[in-house]
């Protein structure tokens, strides 16, 4: 039951047993066999099949009791009536790993999750490293292991690959073979009964052959674990991500505002950005990632230096630039003496620069070498069209960049616009293990991703603090609310919350009689506003339960009757408590909406957003997943678009910000102290120069 | 003078002589003939060469004054220094076509740049339809022409596509090469001394042999004419451009609030958008674009259905396709009976339909003619991944594919996913003249701007009308600012101008005594506005120039005596004509922001947006050229995000669109009849649910 299993004998087997050899070349029993062949497997390989004496020259152990005990790794392909079977007899050997390939389990439903379950359970108590069932199985080539019924071999490589997809799976194998792209670990999940992409994540994390850790997601079956595990593997590696069900998002019955906004891609978005996870928006971003991860080094800054045979392709890429965080500054001025003594004078001698339609292999590797050696550039893309000269040349043309870029320690993208001819470049670019692109935009924008993951590993570690609060005290209003049976903490039970946790409320008090409510407006001064105070009562408007600017004691008492009696009328299943008096909105401020929502994978979703009609119309909003830093909140204030209207537009003071961090952080502190509490929407909180007041409040319960 | 070309005479020439003709292989004027004869040019072919009797087979004539009088086309490669002279002896013989390939012209500047004016008068005066100089030629595979000295002959097809850049000219051309993507005519348009993009739009559109028209531009030399012509041509044929330099844009010293929002680069995305083109944003979608509508019929509606093999890649072109306005509509049910008949029962016969990653030809060849034999679909995504069932029956799938692709007008999309073992697949459709695409995202994305593009020809005509205005009460205005040397007509002038063109302006009057002001103010009615007039003083603030609010006839003669002295006092220079009294305005309007700012390319662009906060911060603006139809009119209000806002958010009431409408419409005529206005501010103009009112207008002169 400890969780804690060896992966090493997942990955790096020293004895394989395969359940379900077969002798029939094509059979899932037989590929797997063929495949360990192929890979140079240096280990014990033991088919098992009751039948056969040899398969593929190993000699065959009849069954499972045969085995040597403590057995690495089992790889199952037997038909999914004996697998249980099976297992239960790799548990007597003590078998530390296995991969179940057979299908018709989760995935079918019924009898065959039932049976899922079981070999789940059998796992865990046995600490059994599986995986799967239903997938293609596992590769690990920096060891020599392939233990799948993929087609083909992938290239030994540094980049770590796992996916939810079997038929993805054999994609990215296939494209990789194209672009000699290698790998060292490739896990097909399946159905992930016991490890999932936290476990895989957490051994590629440490695994000295990998140096980047791909993945395809569908989903993430435990959000909480996913993070902690994969905010260490970025701190390390780059972890970029392709994830799926995008639209199959959106909430459909939200209890609140926010609820109905956030939507599940948000939660996920939200932890990858949190986690510091590249989330690939497509597959070709994905593979482009790939390539330009594995095979450059990341750049130390956003400056981008730009040679080019042609003006035009240079301006396009100069347009990309400028749609990313990239800078395309000027070369130093020594540099640009040393480039007009190798350069034709009709050269341009500033970024981007362009050496000429008739430049040839000279030209481009004096270019390149110095703009390599010039501090002012972080990184470089050179840009060929294939001119007459240049597809003379293009030979040596690229033997004299992949020369340059193997001396040096700064990217450098090589993109050549064409196809058929500049074919003959793309391999040598492929065999000498640099990124190669075809367009400048994709070379731009990834070279951003990498400058972005750069400045991500150098980040200051975050602030946490838990804000003084009377926990006991909004527990009890919580659970009092729960005890009930409501579905709702109403405002004015959730001003005594706002009070516990110090938020910077609109002064209000609860008043039980129309005396009490002229009282308590006196205290907090007039104006004052009214509203109906009833646990049944959710929507205060609905009954005309608000009153606002009543300007003195006997506009209180005549309002106090009037709503009460209204209520009374109109909702008579309504126990109407009284009404609560509050003090007016102060003039000059902002409406800002501030939420959470309880996600299922990731916990609580915090939303903030401009209010009104901002949020509603613009959807200008930004998400951070709780708990917030301090950082968080001083960022995700920043994100929205409105923020200049914050900040002060036209002359206008800005708002306290501080006091607004304070409330973000106030509010992280509730949602991860009650899990009870489902939705929240803090809406408005106003605030101007001075401070922030939450002048209304709703809390969603389970 | 006429302008009248014949482009017959240089795109199908039964004579072509070259002007520099050599003998040496790898010289300009070698490869042209040699690329000629390569093509099957079957016309005649002239080399002109003072030394030289036969190059490549052909006869050689000693000098211009030898060729036929009423030459098609002369294509000159001779040195620079030559040029003119070569192009002088062609008048005399009557040509009616050339090429200067040659360069050093106007692209070097200086007497480069005189030469090529020059040049250009002699054309331009003896109607050569001239193609340069500097430039690398011109292809025509319909007719079997290739007078380029760029390596390599394109496929024949039906793409025709011109470039303003000879190194993209190989780059597409290359590409195209290994796409198997066929060309009818190329064109490298160099300088454009005499022939720019709108007589070869013009030419490509009527021509019969070209069904695509894509192009590469920089810039535009005569927009309007621009615009003449490819909104003709986009009736008939798709238009695809990529338009480098958009970072380049941007206003740097403008007059106004919409000269410095309107950058050159929207005045050609709005120019392109009014006119049909497609603007293909990147170098991929360009080539993308070129693929779907050279090889696929155009979708007749917006409904897309997905077959594949595996399920994740169905989500993420699901997830694709819910960014675009293409639809993901179910098979109608009597397609759902024929289906289950024909895939096995674990398929999924909802969209997007899932055929099973071990689907053969068989599955995918029902599947797919299923699909398309059910009106409920416009267009198809064919997705397979490479499972090993894939790989191995790869080519009877594909086969399968092209022979249902073939029987069907409705577009089909395979989208193959991986490169080395698909590359068989690639080639085949390829072969087949069936587009190809590796990724879901392209293939949806350019489904969608062909659907959009299908929408665009059957569009009903636009609606342009003249408002009644009075022109000549304007035009003295305007005159009268020009006379004395403004740069601006300030507001108390342009009232003058609202009132000619009867827009609904808050009423006003011009008061030059405190007295007049008075009575000015009692005849509007009180509340009312104050405000400096001088023509000198532009910014009214700034001198404490307004008052608002002012309540009676005391306050309104105080505040002209204030008012005026003070800026009599800040501004001795300024000539102070007196006071501008003018009605207060409405409470509940809404601020717009309307204005034009004259392009040097495309004339006169109106911007609309919300005013205030929303423009400066959200750039929530939208564009339109001049004139606008009625149709742009209602559409420009309707393209920003806040429209919405305008239409009643939070159950108000929406604002007077008609009103709205009826500004922009007279703006648009304003700026169409005075070219001496260079920008315009009509900022706000309020609207509320009554009607709309200017409050406040600058206009900017030469």
């Amino acid at each position: 039951m400890s969780g804690s299993y060896d992966l090493n004998a997942l990955f790096a087997p020293k004895v394989v047993a395969i359940i379900g050899a077969s002798a029939t070349p094509g059979k899932i029993g037989n590929t797997v066999i063929q495949n360990l062949i192929d890979a140079g497997y240096e280990g014990k390989i033991i088919p098992v099949n009751p039948k056969s004496t040899e398969i593929l020259g190993r000699p065959v152990v009849k069954d499972v009791a045969g085995l040597p005990h403590g057995l690495d790794l089992a790889v199952l392909t037997v038909p999914k009536q004996f697998v249980l079977g099976s297992m239960e007899e790799l548990v007597k050997i003590g078998v530390k790993s296995a991969i179940i390939i057979t299908a018709g389990f989760k995935e079918v439903g019924g009898e065959g999750a039932e049976l899922e379950k079981k070999i789940q359970a059998l796992c865990i108590k046995n600490n059994i490293a599986l995986v799967g069932p239903n997938c293609l199985g596992l590769i690990n080539m920096s060891d020599k292991v392939n233990v799948t019924f993929a087609p083909g071999q992938p290239l030994p490589g540094r980049i770590s690959c796992f996916s939810q997809s079997g038929a993805l799976f054999t994609s990215i194998l296939d494209w990789a073979l194209g672009e000699k792209v290698g790998f060292s670990k490739f896990i097909s999940l399946g159905n992930e009964a016991v490890l999932n992409e936290s476990h895989i994540l957490e051994y590629l994390g440490n695994d000295p052959d990998t140096s980047v850790v791909m993945g395809y997601m569908e989903n993430i079956i435990d959000g909480q674990k996913f993070i902690e595990k994969v905010k260490e593997v970025t701190r390390k590696k780059p972890v970029v991500v392709v994830k799926s069900g995008v639209s199959s998002a959106g909430a459909k019955a939200a209890a609140s505002h926010t609820g109905s906004i956030a939507g599940a891609d948000n939660a996920y978005s939200t932890a990858f950005k949190q986690t510091g996870v590249i989330r690939a928006q497509s597959m070709s971003e994905f593979f482009n990632l790939a390539q330009a991860f594995s095979k450059a080094s990341l750049p130390q800054g956003p400056n981008l230096a730009i040679i080019t045979n042609a003006g035009g392709p240079g301006i396009m890429a100069t347009d990309a630039c400028e749609k990313t965080s990239l800078k395309m500054v000027q070369p130093a001025s020594a540099t640009i003496e040393s480039l007009k003594k190798v350069l034709p004078s009709y050269a341009s001698f500033r970024n981007p620069l362009a050496i000429g339609g008739d430049a040839t292999a000279t030209a481009y590797k004096a270019a390149l070498e110095e703009i390599v050696a010039d501090d002012s550039f972080n990184a470089v893309l050179v840009i060929l069209t294939p001119t007459s000269t240049a597809f003379e040349h293009i030979e040596a043309i690229t033997q004299g960049l992949i020369d340059t870029i193997k001396k040096t320690d700064k990217p450098v993208f090589p993109c050549f616009m064409g196809k058929e001819r500049i074919s003959i470049a793309e391999k040598m670019f492929q065999n000498a293990d640099v990124p190669f692109f075809t367009f400048p935009e994709p070379a731009i924008e990834s070279i951003e991703t990498m400058y972005k993951y750069a400045q991500w590993k150098e980040r200051e570690e975050m602030t946490y603090v838990v804000p003084e609060r009377d926990k006991a005290k909004a527990a009890a209003v919580v659970e009092e609310a729960v005890k009930t049976g409501a579905t709702e903490i109403v405002e004015y039970q959730a001003q005594q919350i706002l009070k516990a946790y110090n938020m910077p409320a609109l002064a209000s008090d609860l008043a039980t009689t129309a005396d009490e409510a002229a009282a308590a407006a006196e205290k907090i001064g007039f104006p004052v506003v009214l509203k109906i105070a009833s646990v049944q009562i959710s929507h205060k408007s609905d009954v005309g339960g608000v009153k606002v600017g009543l300007k003195n004691a006997g506009e209180v008492r005549a309002a106090f009757t009037e709503v009460t009696e209204r209520a009374a009328k109109m909702r008579p299943d309504a126990h109407i408590t009284g009404c609560l008096i509050q003090q007016m909105a102060p003039k000059g401020t902002k409406e800002i909406i501030i939420g959470f929502k309880r996600d299922a994978q990731f916990g609580p979703l915090l939303m903030f957003g401009l209010g009104g009609i901002y949020v509603e119309i613009l959807k200008d909003i930004a998400f951070r997943l709780v708990p917030l830093s301090k950082e968080d909140a001083h960022n995700v204030i920043r994100e929205i678009k409105t923020y200049k209207l914050l900040a002060g537009a036209r002359g206008e003071k800005g708002v306290n910000f501080e006091s607004l961090e304070d409330v973000l952080l106030k509010v992280s502190q509730l949602a991860a102290d009650f899990p009870q509490l489902t939705e929240a929407d803090f809406n408005p909180v106003l605030v101007n120069s001075e401070r922030a007041y939450v002048a209304d409040v709703r809390l969603a319960l389970k």
